[in-house]
């Protein structure tokens, strides 16, 4: 076993402190990463609070791990030690079922294997990237081919491929009109990539304050949410809405905003259920769908692209004693746009 | 004006009865049409009592009207006196936005002309079927071929193209799983469909006593949705479900039957808003869609291919007379599965 130091919640009462565990050894088929970067998503909050359902505890959260590969099994022939190596939300899954063998095992019927707050193929609980390193199948391991700037690239691995894969899948691009509904991790994303594939993308926002920062991005428009006059004008007028926001919302407001056959995609995930009346989707034939993550091809993709096109996370490098402190301020949207721990504080 | 009359609410609290009201005369492009049948659908039902939103009354309800033509106007090209026409949910639309000019005149973004409950193109209230005569444009006539079995057609227009019309645009067909969810009017027209486009159909229903009558439709399979053991052998399995259902009922459930990428197409229109948690949809990635009737255009398409493959709607002939003792027996889903008005009783 590998002696390891995290960050944990104790209980869903107690918040993150220092403590000591063990991974396991690293097996013929498996990455060890030292890790240097974590981002922080809104979901390692929901997730060591209960909000969503009874968690594993300890618990060690993060799902936006970079770092650099210091040892691997005697059959790895992907990866090769002291190459930058990523993971993200899954650590494996079935992969025999349908979804699996499609390459989305994100959608694994059995269940993927989640990076912290699950339990791995051998039946114990998973721990995340709050910590100094992960041993990882590598088949789940996410090839990184920067040096530098790499606290950018970590929340690529679940803000990025949360907003990359649903715009891909929907063919999201020209001639689209899209709106990205909440402008932190993943919003912020979800407009660097909508700008990137060519569609006109508009912020759908309450922080009237947040325009000159959206337009920064890239966005074309910007929309004040609470404001009934912009709103009335860009009724009917979106094909696409990327909702990105993790509280509660008017969903009927939203989908009026929605041309014929449009279709606003659900990333963000409130902690009660939306109310969603039968006529706002019959109207204009519109959709409410979901998207999770992505698949470890189109997670490799979505790398690759990104590095291509120069596009990273806006990030704030927080030591990883301030944790506690970074989720008062994510919880306020006091941050542009995302918490990246640095590995190297612990 | 044309002496016409009928059967109306006064108000949302008083039962149907008879009334004598006026139609406008026949205008250069109108159609006279003398009813010989109207359909009964849970709609009129919803309208009548303002379950949806505040009515225009004194309400005389019906939108799946079949009769003979009496009279037409001087410019009418595409109808003769004698011939049979129907008249569905609509009788106008603005015609000139993307939707209308797209054929989809049901998601006029102006808002189509309900066949009544609504106002006409000259701001008149419109009045629906349960009457002895209709006016309306010959664009929004729909000629029927058959001169027989009328009474089973009537229900056509509306609930035969509110199930067509979904089926067709998400291109339901061989190779598909589909559950028809509620075997009432429109649930066993979707298992004719969908049996006829060559899905594998399963009737979703609370009540075993069904089944039977489920599988003499043509439905494969038939799950009792109350009995957990039923349900939970077709988790993940439906590629589509076709939901008919205007009572509440439990929306995550009815999600995680979908398969990957599935979607659950909602045609009733319940009271309240669906509950529908973020992680029903985002597991799977699956999509809850709306689609309301269908454009005039395919209207006329659905009444051809049912000629052509001899599709109509089972129905119970009623007297006028009979209304609210018949709207009892639907909430209770004591008909099998269409009531209609035989407007010779009037």
């Amino acid at each position: 076993m590998i002696a390891s130091k995290g960050y944990a919640a104790q209980t869903p009462t107690s918040d993150l402190a220092p403590w000591e565990f063990e991974r396991r050894d690293v097996g013929e088929y498996d990455i060890q990463i030292e890790i240097m970067f974590c981002g922080v998503c809104h979901s390692d909050l929901h997730q060591i609070k209960n909000d969503w359902f009874p968690g594993i505890f300890p618990m060690v959260p993060g799902h936006e791990i970079v770092g650099k590969i210091t040892a691997i099994g005697s059959k790895v022939t992907k990866f090769k030690v002291g190459e930058i190596a990523g993971v993200g939300c899954m650590v494996d899954s079935c992969r025999t079922c349908e979804n699996c063998t499609d390459g989305l095992e994100q959608y694994c019927t059995v269940g993927s294997n989640q990076t912290y707050n699950g339990l791995g193929k051998d039946g114990t609980p998973t721990y995340g990237g709050y910590s100094n390193n992960i041993v990882v199948h590598e088949d789940f391991t996410l090839g990184i081919k920067a040096t530098e700037n790499l606290a950018a690239i970590a929340p690529l691995l679940c803000a990025g491929i949360t907003t990359y894969s649903p715009l891909r899948h929907w063919k999201v691009g020209k001639g689209h009109k899209l709106a990205v509904l909440g402008l932190g991790g993943l919003g912020h994303m979800a407009v660097k990539f909508g700008v990137s594939f060519g569609a006109e993308v508009t912020v759908l926002s309450t922080s009237p304050e947040k325009e000159a920062a959206a337009k920064a991005l890239g966005a074309h428009h910007f929309v004040v949410t609470s404001d009934r006059k912009q709103i009335d004008s860009v009724k009917n007028s979106f094909n696409f809405i990327l909702d990105t926001v993790s509280a509660e919302h008017n969903m009927n407001m939203y989908l009026s905003l929605l041309k014929r056959d449009g279709v606003h995609i659900i990333v963000g995930i409130p902690n009660k259920p939306h109310q969603v009346s039968a006529f706002s989707l019959l109207a204009g034939r519109r959709s409410l769908a979901g998207s999770g993550i992505g698949g470890i091809k189109e997670t490799q993709e979505m790398l690759d692209y990104c590095a291509e096109h120069n596009i990273v996370s806006d990030v704030e490098v927080i030591a990883m004693q301030d944790i506690t402190h970074a989720y008062d301020r994510m919880i306020k949207g006091d941050v542009r746009y995302r918490f990246v721990i640095d590995s190297a504080t612990l």
